[in-house]
């Protein structure tokens, strides 16, 4: 990206993370949540608006293309093996006129442009279709960044004995982000897959994926996360 | 802090952040929430635990003293004037012991190490006596990250007719950042007051702000809040 | 309705609803909540297989035909000349087959015949069109028996400034009450429609309304409601 | 008591709920949750303002020491037995003058006397003694009816891997109703125990378990319960 050096940026801030880890080491902070034994997998806001070219939610497309789509059809392959629950989470809006009088989308369109995601235009918040959701996977239609806030997931994980949720999607800084730190806050075992989780400006991946890991769920690599369900 | 350059680090930063709002910007991100007509304030762990200097959880001392809690003093003066409402948001738990068969931490303390807050040592969990609560002002004594998930905090605030909060505490990276993005979900005009909010490793503060700034809530300096409770 | 002299059953409940607003009202309770300044309008399950015959939701026809779409129609004709928030709320599922191994009938199913509505068959979750909701209106698709409970509905509301929600729908003692419940939890000034809240079996009308005015909402006339908002 | 023929009113009442049972029956209402692998034991306001005389809140006193409080005292040794979590629920508030500019009581007091129970009167909230918390047992301090709704609960059941809640305690048409409304749809089998659930006014107890065990939860005996806990 244009403006900053991204290797430049990326080494600062790998010195800034080994420096907070050791602080948080000896105070006790980024120990493990580890694995559960019924995880579901939750990908948030893999959908054509954020995972083709041309929206305004668009996301970085090098990674998109290269390694979170692999990773999460990886990551499918594995649940759909086991018959293990599947969440595809994604947002649209009924009312998108800003001036409307009353609208779903709360404040939010006064911060960010979610105006764009209207319901009817059904492509824009379909699923991707290299990871489109098949027979017994839930869609799940949300309002705000978080999965998990003012909607019905906790409730139905919980239904379904589900311990353990493993995060992909996108953006790192907002939805995903969100939906992690809720998820353990509303008692699951919280994994975030290092590979699969993406965003749309440089070092947001970087230090948010770092804030998780040191206070609300482990950063684990895809494979780890295959291995883990291919044993259960 | 040893082992990395902050002044190098901020300057790194700065420039990513630059790149990223000029995407941000032309992406229609970045918006203005702004200030609405009746504000709470919402001061998250300004308590001894994160305050003072020798437990786990302890902040950057200097900003604490030199700048969150002067800040503080400014931000409670303007809010007592206009007998605005107040929430002192803190953190402990009943049952600390990481064996318990049941305990009130959750899955957090897999994470974090909030044992250390039991709610029989209220010296750790008390309002610094700086910024100590009044008569009329609210503690809300809350179990997770966030001051609105799991907590009767959004419901009061609504019956009182508040659509405005103003953020402060700590940290930047966990309590501070939930509470802005639940707060903007659950409704309200979010504000994170910019000096007044803290953390304990370098770079969280900058990276965490900007993020918010960007999607959940516009960070605005203390003269800005007070000029803005004053005029109320 | 067979086997119940309903005339009997409310001659006794009303006496034993005396007895009881004798003792509430030496103690303190069923105080009026009251109107606030800006209502929002929520319907809840007035959909076809609410308000239709033939389903295993179907309702009191009677009532529906004759008290509740008639009150419903005025309270719309009320709202709309007002351009005041107006809130559909109606039930469906994405997975409905008891036997999946994940659903979003969470445990619901084990007790009601939720997987009677699926999503895919829109005719059954659709607004009875005597009372469509026009452009601007919202509709709601919740998943469980209150229209707040993992839902956005709080958060949009208060993005709104409405202060006070009119409850109108069926039924009585479940998906009506959990509403009028959860909107005072949340923060509301709440009114449950008498005349325009109906139920199923004998009985079920008379004393969930009676615990709501004692406890939870103002029970008030359909003429009192329309009244108040065109005085607005 | 006076004013109403409680015996005449209950034969009425069953008439009704035969008429309703049946109607539920032929529509597939009515059916069993039942009892999972883990559960907790969820007591609800049996503390001193509610279960002993001379308060706004005193239940009926016969009801609460000759079937609640030695119900519960069997609930408790199963229980305790099997190192199985208990939580007990009770409420109280910060701020009771009704008058204040802000208070966590947030509406609830334009309805009902909350404002009696302030949190500096412990005697009034702490928990009855004759079934007094033992070590590792969580108290929960809840503001509203539900114990759900704006607390940690559903959040620390979770990550303790509970999948069953044994609902006592007071009142049948408040607190305890919207306990189990709200654990069935945070995921939970829910069961209300039935001679361990108490009211303060005529058929209220009766016309609230009624609509549960067609709904929201199984209606279980004190005794098949305790025979559930000592089976695990």
């Amino acid at each position: 990206m244009e403006g900053v050096d991204t290797k430049e940026l990326d080494r600062m801030l790998h010195q800034a993370f080994d420096t907070a880890s050791k602080l948080y080491k000896e105070r006790g902070f980024a120990r493990r949540v580890g694995f559960g034994k019924r995880p579901a997998l939750v990908s948030v806001d893999l959908a054509n608006a954020w995972t083709r070219p041309g929206n305004a939610f668009t996301c970085d497309q090098d990674k998109m293309d290269n390694e979170i789509i692999p990773g999460m059809q990886d990551l499918l392959k594995a649940f759909r093996a086991k018959n293990l629950p599947v969440v595809h989470v994604t947002t649209a809006y009924e009312i998108t006129d800003r001036e409307a009088e009353f609208t779903d989308m709360g404040l939010w369109h006064d911060k960010i442009p979610v105006d764009v995601v209207n319901l009817k235009d059904e492509e824009l918040w379909a699923i991707d279709d290299r990871i489109a959701p098949v027979d017994g996977e839930y869609t799940l239609l949300k309002k705000r960044a978080s999965a998990f806030h003012g909607t019905e997931l906790a409730g139905i994980l919980r239904a379904n004995n589900v311990d353990t949720i493993l995060v992909t999607g996108v953006t790192a800084c907002a939805c995903v982000r969100q939906t992690i730190c809720d998820g353990i806050a509303d008692g699951f075992r919280t994994i975030a897959v290092k590979e699969a989780i993406g965003d749309r400006v440089p070092g947001a991946v970087a230090w948010n994926l770092f804030d998780i890991d040191a206070k609300f769920g482990d950063v684990e690599t895809v494979k780890t996360c295959v291995d883990y369900v291919n044993k259960l």
